[in-house]
């Protein structure tokens, strides 16, 4: 698709779980040649997406931050949360938008897959129907603990389910009984409920808890040797398949 | 972990979804250094596996092809395959094994991700404990598709299950019926009774057929539009979730 030659691209670059190197050879081809990087982060930081990215950054280019307005401060549910962030996309779409109608490819840099529970998504939807738009897929951030954990996840004809923490108890009860092999993603101030659950389910002895895949600071333990309940956002919890094994 | 630094080093060498470029940087530079590179082929075949490192193989080095005894021949279930499976197995290992016990690394190619549905994992539970392993994630066959569908997989609190098409049917419906997003892999012959199990559950009208993602003859097709039921090996039947979107 080429809607309009004169008009810049939209970017999605997927940076992978952390490791620079383990950023994909098109999306390193494609950000060190892009004139305007973009990335989202907190309000006054770095970011993640932007660190991940140091090594690869264009020599020359117009750095474009988007922060967040609010994070955990405010529960997602909460009308004015969900105002703050509507405007807050809104806003980041016509910044993006005023590059690539100038004709200048925006790359937005993505933790993980872009596609894959990604902020990357909420401006797409927004443009994909003016721009174009190229997407370089990413390892996600699971691989990356699941291979920290050295722990194959899924053999043969098992079910993988993935697993957001901030479900509600009774519903993450449910999804524990009907699967193979798990991924619990978003656990932070919900570990001490994931945990519960994992215990009541019978799962806590297949249970590996992972932080910081791949990145400085690298933590892989058994569940059941986790002492305390601080979990930050770059934490999983991994339950293996068993599947067949000739 | 440095078992015996005079032993050479199992590199399980995830090679993405097809494109050569969706390597990471990572699996690229100790792929080229690799004195020996092993890959599962079908009997007299290149492999896929093999096609997609091509661009970044070593100049020199020992190539090892793993032909499978038996593919899609026999049931997985029938003991003669188990046992045929489990011969190639420890035929592949002790081949592997002695390359390592004379000192040289062996890259052992993996199609996606090594430890998501990899052949790789029979290889490595049987030499982890007497080699250093090092594993290189890849970005999944999944992750391949959803990019070359530009489909938005997974928002918010969505939880996504991964269905293996080798499913008995009534385990199919039970669980279409409990999840936000779903990838069904391993379709092949088992494609009309995947269709049918997702035309039961109702979710027809958002289900995406993506064949040969990231490579020549990819396609990209509403399943409802698919008018026969021929799938090959690299096809998925993607639904995508819904998720929070302020």
């Amino acid at each position: 698709m080429n809607l309009d030659p004169a008009k810049g691209r939209l970017l999605g670059i997927g940076l992978g779980p952390g490791d620079p190197e383990l950023l994909t050879i098109k999306a390193m081809l494609l950000l060190q040649a892009a004139p305007v990087v973009a990335y989202f982060a907190k309000a006054g930081r770095r970011g993640h997406a932007r660190t991940i990215a140091n090594r690869w950054m264009p020599t020359m280019c117009e750095e474009m931050p988007l922060f967040y307005p609010v994070t955990t401060e405010t529960h997602f549910s909460d009308p004015a949360y969900v105002a703050q962030m509507r405007d807050f996309y809104a806003g980041a779409t016509q910044d993006i938008a005023a590059h690539l109608q100038a004709g200048r490819d925006v790359a937005l840099l993505c933790e993980g897959d872009p596609l894959f529970y990604g902020s990357f998504m909420h401006l797409y939807i927004r443009l994909r129907a003016q721009f174009d738009v190229v997407i370089v897929p990413g390892v996600t951030g699971m691989s990356g603990c699941w291979t920290a954990a050295g722990a194959p996840m899924t053999w043969g004809d098992d079910v993988l389910t993935v697993l957001p923490g901030t479900l509600p108890s009774a519903d993450f009860a449910l999804r524990l009984a009907g699967s193979d092999a798990f991924v619990v993603m978003k656990i932070g101030r919900n570990f001490a409920k994931v945990r519960a659950a994992i215990v009541a389910a019978g799962l806590l002895e297949r249970a590996i808890y992972v932080e910081r895949a791949s990145m400085a600071g690298e933590i892989v333990m058994a569940l059941k040797d986790k002492a305390d309940t601080i979990a930050p956002y770059f934490s999983l919890i991994l339950i293996p398949g068993h599947g067949r094994r000739p």
